[in-house]
């Protein structure tokens, strides 16, 4: 990523590979270009927590970041059947925020549509996977249609949009249905054109189930980076001050030999992916 | 709290005085009723954590939540001087995100006004106290002039809101400004007429400090029901479903004989008020 | 209508019947009170223009605004079949603001959403017809659910509204489908509970044909008022100070002989009914 | 201007200059290309009314628009202190609509913030040359900081914009103040880069006055293209379908002999530049 600075400026910065114990990293690397009176400090993370980077500019003019690694993910596959036994989760206090309005997500906006839409649905996978659906008819991905400011609550009427904007519309009607959901950050595998993607998870029986109202990647090719509420909690960069992104090149290359992309069609064959947190 | 429901709903209630070290809960007594068909759930919260409370309305078409409680305040004065004396804070992986926007608080829209208006003012407690008294000058009180749906990005233009119209300002200009700051509803002493109240805090230095940017209310006559991002993560009552609010009712005596207001003026000649999370 | 003043404003007022070939005043009465100090102007209107009058409250700390007319109106049926036969209306320069998007029907943003919805109903009367049935499922008509600055791109999330809101999404979608389309205030025979009602037109063929989105009056029980791009144009009372409305209070009675309400449903079976305008 | 065409579109076209008594059009040239299967209708405009051009894109691909012309301004210069004259204007029921919001122009939002600042200025003039520069002053001029749905609403918050945020917030203030304000577009001599040019009018006195907020452009090195309440009015091209622009090349000379620019503090001293209708 390259950024032009035109003033001192502050950058929290989230793109390395989350740590998880099925996300495992074999190795990183990370540098922010000019060292000179760019301060860079890291951030302490647990285990599944975001991993930020605070940027302080200080007097540079340009600034390059750059981070590579190689991860080890896991995936585990859950049958419908087996989620379809869990009629009512437990609720546990650490989910009540995804049940909560966004900056980017306003379900409390959304009520009627959502229970209008989706209300008669009684099992809560298929719920999702409906709203899922419904998201992928209903709005185009056009690249460069929408910007950061951009909301579910735009995306209902605009129907155009990228990753972002559909995980957020996603999450909004899950929450508005009562269904804890999250959105997340990735490196995927054939993303075309290569970039950051965005995906969401919704909370069903007791797990974080993996969505993509994209359709664009395989749900087994995905690299974890950062979750949260929303885009503002996962936002590859959170820019205070006066800076410009000039340049994003994102590369991703699966290196297991007979990797078996799983796409949505296969996997509502069989079952659904799942990350452990 | 008196609803009407028309159809089976889910409440998140958060009405409970927060327990933290310097908030001691002496006594206290919730209810729900009717309690035949209804569910309710204490979700299990630790210190300093929003105490929340599930209610599954089913088949009732009344709910009336009663919550009383005792609660013992311990106020710490910081004086100007030694607030003054950190310049810069380390930042806290936890405090990051209330450096981001949130449903009521886009201050990624608000950085051009808040760096125009504050950005000369070096000290971080003196820049804060003058986004405080902006919003109280700037924003005209007035009683239903907002609703759930109003956010900071409104209330710039729109010049009138209530308490948590002036709270959620207050926050956004924070958060453009890279100074973390979370929204808290109370219990308040002499607010006229009896309500919930909602304040604002700012993390400086190395603690979170207080600031009430309507100027109703003593800051040492509050007590602290739930803290967050803002009036999404904090509200009284989250409603999924079919549930009006008929009638709110509250009342908040002080006990201690001798007791002495705090009002901001006073508080500015001494030092100032904060509350340990 | 009653209002509480609390310091010297403008109001300009739209409460008298339209004068058009199809509708002829018989009489008619209007007053302001107090006239001490308060300047009223009635401005010059010509046939099918909007009757405002311009109000200057001065000293005065409470008006009164009352209007009562009798008023013959006359309307044209015509049948769907001719309506048919109307392929591709030649455009009048005097139409094009009427695609144009306006304060509370925001066209630019909804035309994905209309094309996919109505984009394969070829015939345009048909299709606004569509658009009205559309609007009547997806919302709920639920008083009090939205304010004066409530726009159809908030009414295409919420889906609640009043009279007003119907109309303006009716419009909306017309727009977005590059049919001609405005609103107009009425009294109207037989809504319940009484009050000022809202419907639109759009342009097919080459006339203003009637829709109510909300079917909750017979479409020859309409005095029109005002009309134009929206409620911005039409509305009732624009207010410039600090005015509030206290008490609106509307009644509208058949004095006809034998009147017979003539409902949609009876409409699509014989033609619709036309305004002149 | 360069179109790519995805899907059979309608444009509405408005790039012609106006014919009034003071704008004289010497010379023009008009063509859209192709020609086949193109339906092109340029709909007949009275003196002062905007000349729109309707385009049917048919199957074609691509369109590609140009206009040419030689135009004759005359200004009229009046002296501030025949406009401090005029205190109240009779208000023309043609001027009405001016003061109503509009879809880029929300004056209904901002009336406590426009009486808070310009509300103690009595004379007309005054206020509305104190609007302009506290416009000039609080928003920057920012190129592509803005689309298509931004509105004075967001310029208030966002403080960023082009010419004609800087024209759209202009006009919601003058009109919150209950000054008839409206848009228009021009073709701007020393424009730095080469655009269209967007400006404001309030109507003060008997007269409209002209105004720019952004201070480019010397006030008498203006062709005058499209009047309107705001952007949606006077649109260079309003789009119902699928059509992207690709280009727009525009070029602006003065041909006139020894032309002397008057910028707005030339003008300041002298008295203030006037645009016949």
């Amino acid at each position: 990523m390259r950024y032009t600075i035109s003033a001192p400026s502050t950058l929290i910065v989230n793109v390395h590979a989350l740590r998880t114990p099925s996300q495992v990293i074999l190795e990183e690397h990370f540098s922010a270009e000019p060292w000179a009176g760019v301060k860079v400090e890291e951030l302490a993370a647990g285990t599944g927590e975001n991993r930020f980077v605070r940027i302080e500019t200080g007097k540079a003019k340009e600034l390059t970041i750059t981070y590579k690694a190689t991860v080890e993910v896991t995936h585990h596959l859950v049958t419908a059947s087996q989620l379809g036994r869990v009629a009512v989760e437990k609720m546990n206090p650490g989910l009540i925020p995804y049940l909560f309005p966004s900056r980017y997500c306003q379900s409390d906006q959304l009520g009627r549509l959502a229970w209008d839409k989706f209300g008669k649905i009684r099992n809560t996978y298929e719920r999702v996977l409906a709203v899922a659906d419904w998201v992928h008819r209903n709005v185009d991905y056009v690249r460069g249609s929408t910007n950061g400011s951009t909301a579910a609550y735009d995306t209902v009427i605009q129907r155009a949009g990228v990753c972002r904007d559909f995980a957020h519309l996603g999450i909004a009607l899950c929450r508005a249905l009562t269904i804890p959901a999250r959105y997340f950050t990735a490196y995927a595998h054939d993303l075309e054109p290569p970039d950051f993607h965005a995906l969401f998870e919704a909370y069903i029986g007791n797990r974080w189930m993996l969505f993509d109202a994209t359709r664009l990647v395989p749900l087994n090719g995905v690299v974890r980076i950062g979750s949260g509420r929303d885009a503002a909690d996962a936002a590859v960069a959170t820019i205070f001050g006066r800076v410009r992104c000039d340049e994003t090149t994102v590369s991703c290359k699966v290196v297991e030999k007979g990797f078996k992309a799983l796409t949505l069609k296969e996997l509502k064959k069989k079952g659904v992916s799942l990350d452990a947190a």
